[in-house]
Parts: C-alpha cells; structure tokens; sequence
C-alpha cells in the first residue's frame, strides 16, 4: 500500500467524519474536486481510494489525476455528481450508501405532506404569536389521509414512501420505468398522466441528466388547482421555473420541498410563497442515519483498499 | 312539534353550519351554556333538541332549564364538557361524532412527532431566513423510523395512530383499560411502566375527570431525557405543570402538541420552549372532517326530532 492511500473530498464533511475516515487510512484532504489539480504529484500518485461528499462534479479530467484510483465511495444514496460512466471507463468503481437512509427520506416525505396539507408551519405560528388567543381558530386546512398519491420512481426510497401512505389509506399511484409487484397501486406508464391521476406528486427519482426536469411544466399543469409537489429526490429532477410559476399563479395548491436547484442559494421566488413547507435538504439529516453513511462509506473505502468484495457497487 | 324544537349553542360554530342547522328545523341561538339562562320561557319550554359545540361545562343545571329536553347532541367525538351523567339521570340522550375525525387527528399526531424529531418548524426557518446560505446546514436531529412508540388510550384515534405508526416499522407499545387483540404490540398495565419503555408517549385518551392528570409527573419522569410527549387529546390528560417543568429543565427532549389547559388562552411558558411543536387545536381541522361532523351532528338531531334511533349515542 502506498503511504497516502486514501484522499477525502468534500467540505462538507464533518471533522468526526473526516477523523473516522483519516483514522483508519493515511488520508490527505481536499474541498472538492477543483482543489484535486493543486495536489501535488506524489501525492496524487500513490492515492487508490476517494472518499467523496458533495454535489460538485466530479469527472474524467479529475479521475485522470489519480493513476492508481481504483474506487470512489460517495456518501450519499445519489452520487449524480460523479460520472460514472467515466469511472467505469477507468475500471475505477463507485459505491454510495443506499438503504441506510431510506427511512429518514421517506419521513421526511411524509412530513412534508402532513405539514402542507394540515397546514402545521402556520399552525404552529398561529400558537406562538398569540394569534389564536387575539383572533381564534385559523382557517381550516385539508385532509391526507384517503386522497391520492403519485410516487414517481418507485425505487428504495419511492417504495417506502409509498409503504407509509398506504396506512394513512390513501390510494396510491406510481410511475417508474417498468410495472413492479404492487397489489392494489396503480401503475401509469408516464408522468403526466400520473399527475392527471392524483393530488399529491411526490418525487423520488435519481439525480442525474437522465432525471433532468422529469417533471415537466406539462407534469405539473396536469396535477391541477388541488395538486401539491412534494420534492425529496434532487432540485433537478423538476422543472423549477414551471413549478414557480405555477405556485405563484395558483394554478396548483402548494408544496414541500426538501431539495433545489443551487443549494443553498435558492430561488429567492421561492421564500414569498403561502402554502410551501422548505426543508434545508436535511432528508438524511439525523445523527443515527448521517452515522449509518459514514460507516458505510469507510466500509467500502477499506473493502477495496483490503481487496475484499465492495459492499455497496453501483457500476 | 314545538315552533322552535332546536337550539344552536356555540360560539363557535361557523356561519355555514349555523344556517345549515337553522334550515333544517326551527331554531334559536345562544353562544353558551352561561346564555340560557336568559333564553325567555316559552321559548325554552318548547326545546326538544339542542346542538352543542364548545367546551364550556354543559351541567344539571342547564339541563333543568328545558322541560321537554330529550337529546344534546355535540360536535366533536370529545364530551367531557357535558355532564353525561346528569343527562342520564334526566333520560337526555347525548351524542357525539366519532369516528369522523379519527384520520384527521391520527395524521396531525403522526405530523407532530416527524416535525418533532425532524426539527421542521426549524427547518422551514432555517430556508426562510437564509440561514441555510449563510451559515449551512442545520444541527442532526434524530429517526423516527424504528424508534419506539407508547400510546396512551387505544381506542378509536389511538388505533388509527398506531396503524400509522407501524409503517414507520416503529416498536408499538399502548396502555389502555384492558388489553386488546393486537398481535406485535406490547401492553402495559400501568401508563408509567409504559413510559419507562418507549421514547414517544403518544396521549389519545378522551377527556373529562376520569383522565384527569392521568399522565403524571411519575409518568413524565420515567419517559428520561430521549422523551417526547405527544397530546393530541386534551389538555386535561397530563400534569401540564409536570410537562412544562420537564421541558424547561430539558428532562425530557420535547414535546409536540395540539391541546393545552385553557385554551386559547395558554400558559406562556410553552411560547419560549425550543424543541416544542405547538398546534392551536387543530386535530379535526380540516374542511372535509368538519363538514362531516357537522352532518353528523345534524342526523342526530333529525332522528331525535323525527323519533328515529341515534346515529352516535353515547349513553
């Protein structure tokens, strides 16, 4: 093994996260992948592993750097950032950590929909400025549970969403790329005839230029005036102008988003909106599940540099 | 039948359900119990039905004032204001409106809890603010997917929560009179033996003095500092004292709640509390439930009125 086997990638690690990872593996450390080019050769020669976080590109050009490189473990479900196609090219394999925050997600999801549909922002403000003792009762929201849902992608993630819906006894559609084993969902076999279908979209899709605004203006369109977005996927996966717009001329009733385009710099259009529930994309985000991602990711980082089967290949 | 057979009492009823009342029988109007007694003879001497909502004590006295009094008939599942025992006693029929309400409280229990442990008021702040771009991500917070939940009060809500929570793949433990056909829960005798074993002590107890303080200090103090007190029923259920105690000296870790002690009036320790979800009773506040509660209130009335058997007798 070379002396420095290991690089970590990413500003957003936490220094318990980096610790854990520089622990177990001579590690040097960059910000992000356009630090990469600023390390100097010996260095860069002798790494075989990158342990990634973020959402800036990672591609061939930075891959080229690392003659040895032989995987990039990402930390995250979504590792759109990384071009895989270029890795494999390289025979440089890349893992994420799936599964472990699946649950998180999907709470996350559910929350979303609780909080817009029941109007819970604004409940709790309406306790807390004293304006239910000066004014009363606020207005009357809307029920979830027995309406209709559309899950788009129904994978890991999409699946336990759906789960969870299915005891708030709602009726449940989903679109995915094929018909899965689904007693009792609906299957639509395009998005937009998915949202003609229900209520309430809710977005599980991977990230990537495959995904890229999936949700067209004509999804959203179809979803109509008592239609509401629920976004936990990627800012990318819909079409974000169209949904503004659309929010903004009330054409449809609301949305909770966990995620956007340019995080965290977001639309600002999207700080004036009533009946929208924000979430800083903190789907994962709990000590138990951040933890879970962490291992993980060391787990495959050490499988390869130990030669041992990756836990978590994605090429 | 008399010229005016009903009587309307309630501030609180919405100018819809009023008329929606007042066209179907002949009726008078007061805003409370404290108001009848300034109702002129003939008309009281002629009232048969009187439909209720409210939570002002409803007593014998009351009662006394309508000669030819045969049903009250209240809005809203919840009674304890009305003194069911002086009605008995008096062959007054009361009735409520169960069950139509059950999904709606379920989702903004199960709402409080992922807005709890997920942090969403914060969150929401946290993007509104811009706090997100200028100082990055917000604190972890913490699953609650799989963690374990004790519900207080099996009955009809509390079923429909737990239902709930068992797709989050959540440990269900209840306390309720007796135990109950549910195969994979656990049930404990007593409610401070519950506590000790789970984290989310969820109260769907009914109100009145039965319930009184009935999840007591003792109670509170076994949940420990990973607790969370749920209240989706009444204020009167717990030792808000013991609560308010708890959470300000950070004994137990929060609280998520939608009834309180003298409402709306409440006790402003709860405004300066952080990890605490507040809703202003909201739980059946949604246009679909209350539209459904007060047809069911009306079907009472009108079978009384009629000489047909109650839809939702409760004595």
């Amino acid at each position: 093994m070379s002396e420095t086997p290991l690089l970590i990638c990413g500003a957003g690690f936490k220094p318990e996260e980096r610790d854990r990872l520089a622990g177990a593996f001579p590690a040097a450390f960059v910000n992000g992948p356009d630090e990469m080019g600023s390390i100097e050769n010996g260095l860069r020669a002798g790494i075989k592993a990158i342990a990634y976080k973020g959402h800036k590109p990672f591609g061939a050009a930075e891959m080229d750097l690392f003659p040895q490189l032989g995987v990039i473990a990402n930390y995250g479900v979504g590792y759109d950032a990384i071009d895989v196609d270029a890795a494999s090219a390289r025979s440089i394999a890349v893992t994420n950590t799936p599964d472990v925050l699946s649950d998180d997600v999907a709470d996350i999801a559910v929350g979303l929909m609780i909080a817009q549909a029941r109007s819970m922002v604004l409940g709790h403000a309406h306790v807390l400025t004293g304006r239910w003792a000066e004014q009363g009762e606020m207005p009357l929201n809307r029920k979830l549970s027995g309406s209709r849902v559309g899950i788009v992608g129904l994978g890991r993630i999409g699946r336990e969403i759906a789960d969870r819906l299915a005891a708030f006894k709602m009726d449940i559609h989903y679109h995915s790329r094929a018909e899965k084993e689904t007693p009792g969902w609906t299957y639509h076999a395009d998005v937009v005839g998915l949202a003609e279908a229900v209520d309430f979209l809710v977005i599980a899709l991977v990230g990537g230029p495959e995904t890229e605004n999936y949700v067209s203006k004509a999804a959203i369109d179809a979803l109509g005036p008592r239609g509401v977005v629920i976004n936990i996927s990627r800012g990318t996966t819909v079409d974000e102008a169209a949904l503004l717009d659309a929010l903004e001329q009330g054409r449809i009733a609301g949305a909770g988003l966990d995620v956007f385009l340019n995080e965290p710099n977001i639309d600002k259009r999207f700080l004036r909106l009533p009946n929208v529930v924000l979430q800083p994309h903190q789907g994962s985000g709990t000590v138990e599940t951040r933890t879970a991602m962490a291992e993980l990711q060391l787990e495959n980082v050490a499988c390869f540099l130990r030669g041992e089967p990756l836990k978590t290949p994605v090429n």
